[in-house]
C-alpha cells in the first residue's frame, strides 16, 4: 500500500515514518509554497532515512492569508492549521492508498479532529493516518532518542522545511522582522540526521 | 523499553502489538476476573504472534458493578468503560516503562481521552500509547488483512478473551440469558492465528 506521509526533516514526521515503513511503502512528501529553498533540508532528511522523496507546490494565497491571520491573531495558531488543512488536502490528491503526518497527541496544532479526518478520507477515497496520535510527548521523546540523530536548537538557526520557515519568510517580507517575533514565540526546533 | 498491551487475542489488540514490536518489547497482558476460563484464547493467540504472554487479575466488584450498570442503562456502553478504565489502572502498576492497549479512532467504546491518558501517565510514572488511535477502519481493515490470519463470527461462538465474555457469564448467572441478548447486541468478533 503506498502512502504519502508529510514530512519536514523533523523528529515527529520523521518517527513517523520509521513506525509506518513495515506496513506501507512510504515515501516522505515536503508541501511547500515556492517561497524559500528550505524543502532541501526535508530532502537531505529524507534520503538520511532512506525514504523515497517528493515535494508537492501549495497555493502561496493560502501563505498569504495565513500570515494576515497571524498578524491579526498575534500568535500563529490558527494560520498554522490553514496551511496544514491545505497540505493535508493537496496530498490526499496523490495517487496513494493512504496520507498521514506528524500530529502528536499532545500537539495543540496542527490538529485534525476525527469528523476532519473522515471527511478527508470520504472526500478523496484515501486513509487519513496519523501514527503518533496515539503517544503522549514522553513517549514521542523516548522513541526518538532511539531511533533518530537530531540535532536541536532554536527555529531560526536549525535547518527545516515545514511550513514555518515559509511564513516567516512571507511574514518579513509583508510586515518586517519585529513581526515575526512578535507571532512566533521562541522555541526548539528538531531536525534529522538519520536513524541510530 | 519494556510495554504491556491489554490483550483479547482479536484483531485490534493483535495488530496493535504488531505495530509496536520493532519499538517496544512487548509482552501481552491479559485482564481478567477468574469467572472464565476464556484468558486460555488469548494465550494460544499470543503464541501464534510469538509474542510473551501474561494475565493480570481484575477486582471481581468492578465487573459486578460494571453487569448492574449494563442491566440499567440497556446496553453495555458505560459497563464496559469501566471494566476497561480498571483494566487500565491495573496493568498501569505492573513494573513496565509503558503500557497500551488496541482502542482505535472509530471506537466509540472504550475511549480513552487524552486528559485521561495524562492522569494515568503521571499517576503511574508511565506511558499509555493508542497504537491504533491515529487509525481509521478502513485502514485498519487494510493492515488487518495483510498482516494477520483472522477467524470472524457472532461473539458467541468465536473463541476470545475480552472482557466482554466474563460480563456475559455473570449477566447470565444474575439476570438470565435473556438480560444477555438485551443488553448485548449481535456483532461480529474476530479472534486471531498468528500473522500472514
Amino acid at each position: 500500500m503506498e502512502l504519502a506521509l508529510l514530512y519536514s526533516g523533523g523528529k515527529d514526521s520523521s518517527l513517523a515514518a520509521l513506525l509506518l515503513d513495515e506496513f506501507y511503502d512510504v515515501r516522505l512528501v515536503t508541501a511547500h509554497f515556492g517561497v524559500t529553498d528550505d524543502f532541501q533540508h526535508a530532502r537531505e532528511a529524507a534520503a538520511e532515512l532512506g525514504f523515497p522523496f517528493e515535494t508537492v507546490t501549495l497555493d502561496e494565497s493560502v501563505a498569504e492569508d495565513a500570515v494576515e491571520q497571524m498578524v491579526d491573531d498575534g500568535f500563529p495558531r490558527n494560520g498554522i492549521q490553514r496551511v496544514h488543512d491545505h497540505a493535508l488536502e493537496t496530498v490526499a490528491a496523490l495517487a496513494v492508498d493512504a496520507i498521514a503526518d506528524g500530529s502528536r497527541r499532545d500537539d495543540r496544532v496542527p490538529t485534525v479532529s476525527r469528523a476532519a479526518a473522515q471527511s478527508l478520507e470520504d472526500r478523496h477515497s484515501v486513509d487519513y493516518i496519523a501514527p503518533l496520535s496515539g503517544f503522549g510527548r514522553h513517549a514521542v521523546d523516548d522513541l526518538v532518542a532511539a531511533n533518530l540523530a537530531v540535532e536541536t536548537g532554536p527555529s531560526e538557526t536549525v535547518p527545516k522545511a515545514d511550513y514555518e520557515g515559509e511564513l516567516r519568510a512571507i511574514l518579513a517580507d509583508r510586515h518586517g522582522d519585529d513581526a515575526v517575533d512578535e507571532v512566533f514565540p521562541d522555541h526548539e526546533q528538531t531536525y534529522v540526521h538519520g536513524r541510530r
